[in-house]
Order: structure tokens, then sequence, then C-alpha cells
């Protein structure tokens, strides 16, 4: 579980927290989840990977306001070993779901050429795929 | 069509925009899109509509670059009286699309209740009517 | 003492935290600030005060990266009852200063119109004259 | 002169531009100012030259709204071979000047090396220095 605070400069002019933001509440909980299994962006790099942003898929349920706790949680909702696809799920201070979305990513080398996981770094791929196996397993 | 120039500060560490911005610049475009067709944000506020964000489907097909020219073509996608979708195509200077989206939209009077556009504000039902006809009899 | 970690989304392409994102940690370590003397933003807003930005002076000494955590300390520089002034020293996690800066504030109520704290609020004018003579002492 | 014009996502609760959007417009109309002279960054690149900022001065004397026109001027205020300080001067629609700046720059490899401008790309040295002897003049 990652916690965002709302802050004052994300708020716009309706009073709220701007649509915008959650895309980057987004980045800030998946790099917070890639930490947890051991894959933080140090690391990450060292092994020559990006890993960029191949679309987003995302619900607005409620507005969220300056100084909100936005908890959100995060988890691998599928892996093909070319397409990892992240869920997530934003809660305010009240338990209540204002925001979800699935993001989906590739990854490539520092070069941009794009990479196969299993052979260029066999142990994230055993990791990502574990977890997304367990997803499948939950639902 | 509205053009965006790349800001040296919506660069990333990876060296391209950021995608966070890519939602801002739908924004940018749909907010002219809105004043070409006559309802600029002034006239949208003196009728008492706000229109949120419901969500967002979008691809990122390739990178952009500080100073590169985003070319944004905006549309109406669907309009049902009650939920709006523009449909968004962003191409660089080459005439490559980037980025494509869709957006949906609600509409709500200030304090936050669903208005029915038929009745609180014919004349823009209207415009949002024709423009969503004119999108289907092009498909 | 407020802790900001440096987000991916707020790099550029230089590789390092963009300067404009020191100015949006200032906020966020003077709405901690305000909120640990007992002056949360909500207890702001009840009394009708606003406290809008008049000035910043500030100094870029080292740069920070992607995961950085930056740990700030902000103070009541100066008060005269109309002007405020906050100082802020922000150092990276070796201990090493890489930001400094002062922001001025004036107080207004929501209508625009200047604020006399002395007379508008006393118990918040009592607080940060207090503040700013025991910062004049420490000199 | 370069303008701008305020975005929705620019604004904050307080219904105003947020005051850390003025240090990008500051950067945006530097960018253009920049290009004007003949020194794009694609140039400036080139030329193995970075020039981060070093401390900014500013005040903030009129609040600016969503869709406002900022008209930016950009001067060179001074240069002593290693340091470049820019003036920056922002009106709205009504000629009124809502902020105004001063921005201190060196320059860098990209390694993050001192350069000494006069030995290591004098041509820019040059310019720089008859534009800031032009600014003197005029004092």
């Amino acid at each position: 579980m990652y916690r965002h605070t709302v802050h004052y400069y994300e708020t716009d002019k309706m009073g709220v927290a701007h649509h915008s933001n959650y895309i980057r509440w987004m980045e800030e909980a998946r790099v917070a989840f890639l930490d947890s299994i051991g894959w933080d962006y140090a690391r990450v790099e060292e092994e020559g990977i990006v890993s960029p942003v191949l679309g987003i898929e995302c619900r607005y349920r409620s507005f969220t306001r300056f100084s909100d706790t936005v908890d959100i949680d995060v988890w691998v909702e599928s892996f093909t070993g070319a397409r990892l696809r992240f869920g997530y799920d934003m809660k305010n201070s009240a338990g209540q779901t204002v925001f979800t979305a699935v993001s989906e990513h590739c990854f490539m080398n520092p070069q941009g050429r794009v990479m196969r996981l299993k052979r260029d770094c066999p142990r994230l791929y055993d990791v990502l795929m574990s977890l997304a196996q367990e997803k499948a397993e939950k639902r």
C-alpha cells in the first residue's frame, strides 16, 4: 500500500485534485511496488531495462481534495513476457474507491530496442510471471 | 487543430516528454476545441456547467522530445445527452501519430449535481449532438 | 522536518529534479510546518485567511536525482504583522544543503482584501510573532 | 516577446495560476529568447553546454487566471563570462505587470565541469557580452 497526500499545488480551480495528477500517483505507487518486490529503480537500471508506458485505461470515481490521503493498491494484472499490465485502486480515508486504472508497459534497452525478458533478464521475468499467476488464481 | 510545443520542464530523465503531460495536452486541445465551436470556458461557466473527466483510455505510440511540435486533433466521438466522449489524435512534425486517446465526461452544476443537458442547456446539447452525428456518419 | 522523495516525473532530461519542483516542495514543507504549529489549512480557512506568495529568493546549491530524499527545514524568518517571511533549507541524505530559499507572504480575506492579522486573527498573529522573535534571538 | 496562455491545469483551488508555474513560464520564455538570438537548444547542446539555474529572485505582483494571456519580456540583465543573469517582466492583456524576476545561470559541460565561455565557446560569449552591454547602456 502506497499513500499519497494531495498537495495544494495539485488542486485546480474546481477545488479538487486535477485529474492529470492521478497518472503521476500511479507512477509513484508503481515505483514503490517494484521497490517492495526487490526491483527498485537502481537495480532495474543496472540490468539496462527501461519500461515505458504503452497505454492507460482509468476511471475517475470520486473527487479528492487538498490534504486528503489517497491509499493506492498496485498489483500485476497480467504478464505475457513482452507486455506487463499493472492494476491500480485508489481509496480515500473513508475507504471509498476514488480511482481505478490499468497501465500497460513493455521492456526496452536504453537504445530503445524491445527486450525479451525471459532471455534478457530471467530473474525479473520469473518474479513478474509468478505475481501474474497469483493474480489469475485469485480470480 | 491545436499545436503544443514540448517544454523542457515536460521532459523526464529518459529524455522524452513524461507520459503524464499528454493528459494535460488533451485538456489544452479540448479547451481550444470548445472555443472553436463557440463554447469557450467563460460561456460554459456562465451557464453553470462543469464537465469533469470520468475516464480516459490512451495509447502512447511514439516518444516526443523537447521542442517537438505536437499537432492535436480533437473531435466529439459520441454523445448520449448524459455522457460525452472526445477522441484525440496527436501527430509529430513528420505526421506520425504519437498518441491517441478517448476521454469521457459528464455534466454537473457547480454544486456537483448531474445535469441533463437537453433540458438544462439545450443549445450546447444541440451542438454536441450534431457533432456526434457528423462523426457517426463518417464511419 | 519535512521529507520529500524525488519522483520520477519530477526529473528532466538533464537527469536531475527540475528546478521548478523545489518551489512546490517549499509549499509542501510550509503546509506541514503550519500544521505542526496548530494552524493547518482547515483552521486557516475557517478563519477566512488566504496567504498568497508575494516573492521568492532561492539558491540551487546542488542537484537532486530520482528517489533522493530531501529533508526540508522551514522556519519563520521574520514577521511584521503584515508581511511574513519563511526560511527554507533543503538537505540531501548526506546532509549537504542542496537548496535554500526565503518566501514572503501577505494575508488576505477570500475577497482579496489585505487583512491586519493583529486585529483580524490575533491568535495566529501571536504565534507568528513569537516564532519570529525566537528566530531573532538565535541570531 | 513570448506569450503564454494560462492552462486550466495550471490553476489552483484559489482560482488563480499556481505560483510555481511562473518559474516554468520563465523557462519557456528563456528558451524562446535564446532561439531568437540564434542559440536554440540544439545548437547549445551541439557545443556541449548545459546552463543550470543557480538562483531566482521573483515578485508576484498580480494574479493571473485560466485563459489569461501572459506576455513575457526576457533580456540579458548582466554577464560576467561565468555568471549570466536574465531579467523577466510578465504582463497581462491589460498591460499590467503581474510578475518580475531575475534568474542566474552558469555554464557546464555535460559532465558537470564549469566552463569558461570566453575560451570554450567564444561566439556565445560575444553575443551574451554584447547583449549585457546594450542593457547596461540603456540604464
